[in-house]
């Protein structure tokens, strides 16, 4: 006997059908005599339609821009879920199965006051563990809570992984899992390198790099969140047959566990590839050298919600003027470019120089601690491809390496081979 | 300076461009100096998609019959209003008024534990009230409230109306507007007299009478609840231009006025003729005249949620036997004769005779309680026609008459003349 949290996103529940396939897995879990929680999102589709008609209010109504309360959005985005916990606990009693839906507030699952993108302040379980005392299947409306101000709250896009994650911790599960559209995590984008393979674990902070870095199989707060309560974190697939033998099997279930490095024994130097396409670089050359100046740059880019990801800096020569270089998504860099202009006196550089379509590429693996020699490896290879490297990046566990945009694919699939992640 | 509540249908709320109107309606109201609170329906459409997706889940998850939780088809529907509170919190807020949406729970608005089709118990107006100190208007989610077990209740269908009326007695409100697809309450159906005049007002009785009888305009319920709080409530058009002349007139608003009898200084001896179709017809013959027959026939057809309407029961002629005669919907009538037979032996009746395809016409009006005369000018004026009767109940205040279906429409039409209701 296990607890366990399963999370269904918005493809999962896309319709009726759908719907019954997710109670069937459901169902299979608590037949194996688990105690189960069930997360799940709105049915695919009916998110963007919501916020549609939360965005093209204000216009209707003669207004100017297009600002809307957030508390709104909220109140409207967050009925998606409330909808399909309802169709889910239906289906699972129709199958015999005892459920019943939960809405963030009657849980509750208290956020702060960040309407559209708030974030969880406390979980209580109490009452949902009571339930699973008398075999009660909990259905939880994902992405949801309610605020300090009585209203609900929404915990931003792709929010129910994070509801799952937080929810697992609340109460105690044993392990998390996530049923998506992929069956698990990859060695690197299966559609460019189709050597790829599947992991059977992955470290919490390697999956960290991976989701940041553009492997779009969970959101980053969903694994900060596993990885502060050491959640065991399952990716697999919702589209399997839920009776096929194996699936639910507790040991060795068919999908990616994201878990604590102390449980992985055989750890591999280099994990994973992910890469980022669509990327700018500006460089401001001859900046003063001096305290202050990196906040006089990334402030008032933060200020305009530009998302920026590698900077790069060098020691001066002489002391007294140096060059930045960072990254930001290709679609910002106009935007960034004009902040940089408009604040030139304060920061205090020379010229600016800036180019769109790169590609970042990423080298993860927490073995990479231990080992040297692993960065090496990456520029050897790249150089025998003739791929020039314009900017690079390193952590304890990632170097990433910015490269021109056409050659993002052949660089990915040459990272994967060198470090032996086509073998089986 | 007044408080009022302004309700909106469904197909007032169905886009964004009404939803928008809608607010140009309340705005109106707003820069006059009430206070309001709007409470709104689901989008047309959206609950009985939301009803069609609750019925459809057992079924397409395997189960034999379409049994489903009540509490979870609440959970599910009262989601469409939850959408349409909060878009139009957004316009009103775009429109430069100060406004915010409430759901059930948040008020709350207290009801009992009859999932589905829930009564109201209490509502605390304190919140409310608070904040149309500071010009706030409070959009409520209609149809909806929370229950003692701490889970949404939905009022069932029309329960909007309901909820408007409850709210304005709540709060203390001058009046309730309910702004509907009609423009008020009619003599009579003008589809069937075209000459039906719209009235200025209309006693709480008489409205219960037109709402009970098929007058299609306000949830009985609703009426009921106006009067016993006294709540004065206008039934007028959600499609007038909201800013035309007139329509925010304290005093003379173009619609109904649905109010105590003693406000209506000259009242009218019949205020309208409602009709209602597809009635049929059940008479059981020689029924054992004793003490609980009535309870032994209506009971199971109560049980088996058969709507009966007429019931007319003649004094027997020597103490033993006795006939009964009552009408169900058409659709009814198969489901009500296989009840009775099922039942024939604990009932006693010797034979059961029933007739389809017949109409109600119903002559309503306070003043008939003082007036007498009434029902013979009726009797007159449908023999005049060759329109025969097939059986009559009276109540201090109305007059049904069960005809052939056929006569439907001529029987409407005579009765509306020769009461006068035709001229202006």
């Amino acid at each position: 006997m296990a607890r366990i949290v399963m999370k269904f996103g918005g493809t999962s529940v896309a319709d009726l059908d759908r719907i019954h396939n997710v109670a069937r897995h459901v169902k299979r879990e608590v037949d194996a005599g688990n105690q189960v929680a069930v997360v799940v999102s709105a049915m695919a589709g009916k998110t963007n339609e919501l916020v549609g008609w939360v965005q093209a209010m204000p216009k209707v109504a003669g207004a100017d821009a297009s600002f809307y309360d957030a508390r709104e959005y909220d109140a409207i985005v967050a009925s998606g879920e409330q909808v399909t916990s309802g169709l889910l606990a239906i289906a699972l009693q129709s199958m015999g199965v005892d459920a019943r839906s939960w809405h963030g507030w009657q849980i509750p699952v208290k956020t702060d006051n960040a309407h559209g993108a708030a974030r969880i302040v406390d979980i209580d379980g109490t009452e949902l563990i009571k339930r699973f005392e008398i075999g009660q299947v909990a259905v939880v409306a994902g992405f949801q809570g309610v605020g300090p101000d009585n209203r609900l709250a929404t915990l931003g896009r792709g929010g129910s992984d994070t509801s799952a994650v937080a929810i697992a911790a609340a109460i105690k599960a044993d392990r998390c899992d996530i049923y998506t559209d992929v069956d698990g995590v990859y060695t690197t984008d299966p559609r460019v390198e189709p050597k790829a393979r599947r992991m059977k674990k992955i470290a919490f902070e390697e999956m960290l790099e991976m989701a940041s870095l553009g492997a779009k199989v969970l959101q980053v707060r969903s694994v900060e969140l596993a990885m502060v309560h050491k959640v065991r974190t399952f990716v697999r697939s919702s589209f399997d047959d839920p009776d096929a033998p194996g699936m639910g099997d507790p040991n060795n279930p068919p999908g990616t566990l994201i878990c604590d490095e102390e449980e992985i024994v055989e750890q591999e130097v280099v994990t994973g590839i992910a890469y980022a396409k669509d990327e700018a670089q500006i460089s401001l050359r001859r900046l003063a050298d001096r305290p202050g100046v990196s906040a006089a740059i990334f402030g008032p880019l933060a200020d305009s919600h530009i998302n920026v990801d590698m900077i790069v800096q060098n020691i001066s020569e002489d002391g007294s003027r140096t060059d930045m270089t960072f990254t930001v998504p290709s679609s910002d860099a106009p935007k960034a470019l004009s902040v940089l202009d408009q604040n030139k006196s304060g920061i205090g550089y020379d010229v600016v120089q800036s180019e769109s379509g790169l590609a970042k590429v990423s080298v993860i693996g927490i073995g990479m601690r231990s080992h040297a020699g692993v960065a090496a490896t990456a520029f050897k290879a790249l150089a025998e491809k003739s791929i020039n490297i314009k900017a690079i990046t390193t952590s304890e566990i990632k170097i990433s390496i910015l490269i021109d945009g056409a050659y993002a694919e052949l660089a990915v699939r040459t990272l994967h081979s060198v470090y032996g992640l086509d073998k089986t």
